[in-house]
């Protein structure tokens, strides 16, 4: 089944949005009540659910447990995805504490790093290696997806290495554009370019009022 | 003048890209160079820079350090930019500690958070304040944009109250879609959806490569 990148990134929103209602003690939804809140349209929301191949009855809304159910079998792969992080500058420890506790779908079992303070030990039950020995850790561990937060300079480097080893998957945090063949998918995550987004138009935004 | 976010992203990216080049003591860059390491057109190229005024002379190639001077210029404010951080959990930290360093144009003045245990001290040099102060501290600092690493749940109430004070610009890391007044400029990072993404065509890569 073929889903587009918007679909995906609807779906994983829905999922996050009935887990909170879920907790919430919250049993129905219905289709426009989950739009609103995912900040889309109902028929938006009643199409990307068609892809998960659930079926509701909208007439008297979702129920919520169901329709989560769906969504984690839809995402969720038979075992755990194995991922690895490279880099363990601040950025990349933050994502291993923000991951870890969740060991739901994620399984972060290798860090590596430059640094000699931050090897040869765990960071939040993670152990760190030397990216000098990251292609024979690699080649043991066989990770599906990999977090890149590497300086922009090592990030290219690092990327083909991860792609010789059969990673699939990459989210790059380093602010450059990877190249990488066909069939593996990088998403960019890039906090600098996001903050400079926010810094222009918020002032853009405060002269408009300021004008008028 | 009204630029769109896809230009402001891209100009960001161009600005990061020459950054690196005049580090590596590269003098000139032609529009067509330029758009492959930013991965777009030359023509992209040569339109976002005229968005921000500059007059360079493709012909032989953009002069690095006066472009990058321009774009300094373009996205820089009279002074620095005061931000403040709401959340201190091990994202926030890392944030703080990857933009201290750059105090160029974002000057990260304070934090909250509602852990009392991280409240009261110095985080990489940036004061933490409990959440309940908050109110009280923006009327002082002023802020002009604000990064939100707080929880779901909390995420809304903090957008409010930090609208109420002035702010104009979000980046909010939430996993939530924040309502804002309009003239309010927020963009999302959503880390754990990012994730999701990079698992599931990472997964769909790969059985498409074993079925042929």
């Amino acid at each position: 089944m073929n889903a587009s990148r918007k679909t995906i990134e609807r779906l994983s929103h829905y999922r996050m949005v009935l887990s909170r209602l879920s907790g919430q003690g919250v049993q129905n939804i219905y289709s426009r009540e989950l739009a609103a809140l995912a900040d889309c349209t109902p028929a938006q929301v009643r199409r990307d659910l068609m892809v998960t191949g659930y079926e509701g009855n909208p007439k008297h809304g979702y129920n919520i447990s169901e329709l989560k159910k769906s969504l984690d079998v839809f995402f969720d792969f038979k075992g755990n995805l194995v991922a690895v992080i490279v880099g363990a500058g601040s950025l990349g420890r933050a994502l291993i504490a923000y991951f870890m506790p969740k060991k739901t779908m994620y399984d972060i079992v290798a860090a590596f790093d430059s640094d000699m303070n931050k090897t040869g030990r765990l960071i939040n039950g993670t152990p760190c290696f030397h990216i000098n020995e990251m292609v024979e850790k690699l080649h043991d561990l066989k990770p599906d997806i990999a977090l890149v937060t590497v300086p922009a300079e090592s990030a290219q480097e690092v990327a083909l290495k991860l792609v010789k080893s059969g990673v699939s998957g990459i989210l790059n945090f380093a602010p450059v554009r990877l190249k990488v063949p066909e069939k593996v998918y990088v998403e960019n995550i890039d906090v600098t370019m996001s903050l400079e987004k926010v810094a222009f138009f918020s002032r853009q935004y405060r002269e408009e009022k300021n004008n008028g």
